[in-house]
């Protein structure tokens, strides 16, 4: 990873060549609830989906289309309805949505993505969805971050600028998530468009390799979803040479768009179900990248420690019961661990310290907990937020 | 397993020659905190420990001292303070335990197991335990299961008689367990106590399978404790021609204790903390036992599900999404669901029920959910119970 920043983040903006709009089509009450996202160019593609194997159809027919060609050029998208376990049905409703909004752009149906959140197992209710998409414009708004909420509070969006040669690019991302969210992708949407030029092979690397340190180290509820996926296009609009694997600018472009991924996976896991905080993760001296990472994501998976930490406790015997539970490689007389900077074990021995203070300092909206393994020389970096009375309501009262 | 019983529950006693008694040092308030059992002779003794590699010292103690000679006389447990993380005083506190217990019955110190559950990370307070094991008598009461309670809201215990050839035959246990319940033993003190007379291979053979099928199938929460087991003592005063594997009365003691194993372990389920509801699943005709029990223990163990049956919501799609997302083998398109006996998904596809009637039965104490995969002939079940308010308030307060 490149250290030295190349980007900065710029007010919100659409890439060179790059429209969006969102209505609401009646799904949901008055909130858009159907957007899109279009480039006025094919743009490279590339993608990261659900492991889950209730794959949904919205996400089964994304991926087949950029695995064909590695192109895309439109990006439809609804809340409300997830249009997964619908069958034949909801492999028809997908399609019919491909094709309307190829006919509206005039393009081929093979360069249109569908994405969905929301219920599972409803079918989607087509007349409005048709309805919707007749009246989609090219807009540079930000509606179509807004469509696609379901429980998230707010929408979660990003641009950043950085040159390649001497050309000006964009990269700009959303996601939303809220619920649902946890391991191997699966686990919310996210769209990021860039007027970059990128060969499809080098997109797709990039986009594997930063995932899986951003969204797949996020967790919320340790759910994994049907429907979720991270797409990228590149349009090429801003006339750089094509970045390829030798290019010297990779570097740039691998940095901002790792900034990119990183603000939206940490965006997602603050504005987790019923979230007050969002807490953060770092596994140090840990005798492997994988061991680091599984012990993270283990100690923000953890409902004890989530929920300790809704309360301000500085119960660190629940993070050391949570590693000594993963089947990472460590030794369980060497671990170190830090609350927002506040010694608590040193060596697996609990340390004196002011617990009052402590628990003043997790009164606010970041929690870092710092894990020193004293093993090898890896890291890991996970993010969740805390388990509050706000989630348990939410998913009780979100009825299906 | 043999399905005829040849067993039946009596009221709660003590097997011949075992005796036990609880009392109150001041670690906490009022309620008793400490406790004993013994028997008047040396048992055999067989158990299963946590799989967490933080291990408590009175956990890794106890299982070295089975381990050796499979024999145990007395067991000393407390909760309030789990003796966890507490390096070599631990070590210390937990062998003086020890030495006091067998002073005190004239036995070895290496018939001596020693338990504790609680609070990680903190020293036992040795000059109150000293104290109170001093106090400990030899009594036929039910002291001992209130001691070790924490956030239980109720003792679990249950007796079984039954008959090994002409011997009348008692088994007894109890057990506690209510936050940090998850797999792999590791979740919760289970003693188990009879006067039959059994082989240490075959009680130790009978132990690990039945603890798999029953204490290793419930999740509370997902977290696995650094403390617990599952001891089981038999002193043979029954006077029954012992139990080894070629014996024909061993489907008689099997089924009695697989039936105080499953008792115990959907007790501590239905006692999870803040817990509403009991969750039973039943997945049937899986490809393999191991992908059944996988299955049955991701659906209760899934926050969303768990959240959806507090709020009596049959949400079908959340069970779906959960089996999706485990790596059993299984067909996605031919799974089958019922809730409480109404039919929900068939083949994977969504049924038109009465949703106003299906969610108000699952207002009841328990929740059955079947799973069908069409698949294999295997079968896996598991238990455990709603995610609630009273889960989140219990563990956000519970302050270390």
């Amino acid at each position: 990873m490149n250290t030295e920043k190349n980007y900065h983040e710029i007010e919100f903006t659409w890439p060179e060549g790059f429209y969006s709009d969102g209505v609401n089509t009646g799904m949901r009450e008055k909130r858009p609830d159907l957007g899109w996202l279009y480039s006025e160019t094919p743009a490279v593609a590339a993608g990261v989906y659900t492991t889950n194997k209730v794959c949904a159809a919205p996400t089964a027919l994304t991926k087949k289309t950029i695995v064909q060609s590695h192109k895309l050029q439109a990006v439809v998208m609804n809340s409300v309805f997830a249009n997964s376990c619908t069958g034949k049905q909801g492999e028809k409703d997908v399609a019919l949505e491909q094709t309307l909004v190829a006919k509206k752009l005039n393009i081929s149906p093979s360069l249109v993505g569908v994405a969905s959140t929301g219920l599972i197992g409803a079918y989607l209710p087509m007349e409005k969805i048709t309805a919707g998409i007749s009246k989609l414009q090219g807009k540079k708004t930000d509606t179509v971050t807004k469509a696609v909420m379901t429980t998230d509070t707010r929408s979660k969006k990003i641009s950043v600028s950085f040159k390649l040669g001497d050309q000006l690019c964009t990269l700009t991302g959303f996601a939303k998530g809220s619920g649902m969210i946890h391991p191997n992708m699966a686990t919310m949407l996210a769209f990021i468009t860039t007027d970059a030029a990128v060969s499809p092979a080098v997109l797709q690397k990039l986009v594997s390799e930063l995932a899986d340190e951003t969204f797949n180290q996020i967790t919320v509820d340790g759910d994994t979803s049907t429907n979720d996926m991270v797409v990228v296009l590149a349009n090429g609009l801003a006339k750089n040479e094509e970045l390829v694997s030798s290019s010297p600018a990779l570097a740039t472009f691998k940095s901002a768009l790792h900034h990119v991924l990183a603000f939206l996976a940490q965006s997602i896991a603050a504005d987790g179900e019923g979230a007050t905080k969002l807490v953060e993760v770092n596994v140090d001296n840990a005798a492997s990248t994988q061991d680091g990472k599984k012990i993270a994501k283990a100690i923000v998976g953890s409902s004890l420690v989530k929920a300790a930490l809704f309360g301000d406790d500085p119960n660190w015997g629940r993070v050391m019961s949570t590693i000594g539970a993963t089947d990472a490689a460590f030794d369980p007389q060497n671990i170190t661990i830090k609350l927002n900077d506040t010694l608590v074990v040193d060596h697996s021995l609990a340390v004196k310290f002011d617990k009052t203070a402590a628990s003043d300092d997790l009164k606010g909206s970041k929690v870092t907990i710092d894990v020193d393994l004293h093993d090898g020389e890896s890291k890991g970096q996970a993010w969740g937020c805390d388990l509050t009375y706000g989630y348990v309501k939410i998913n009780a009262a979100y009825h299906s």
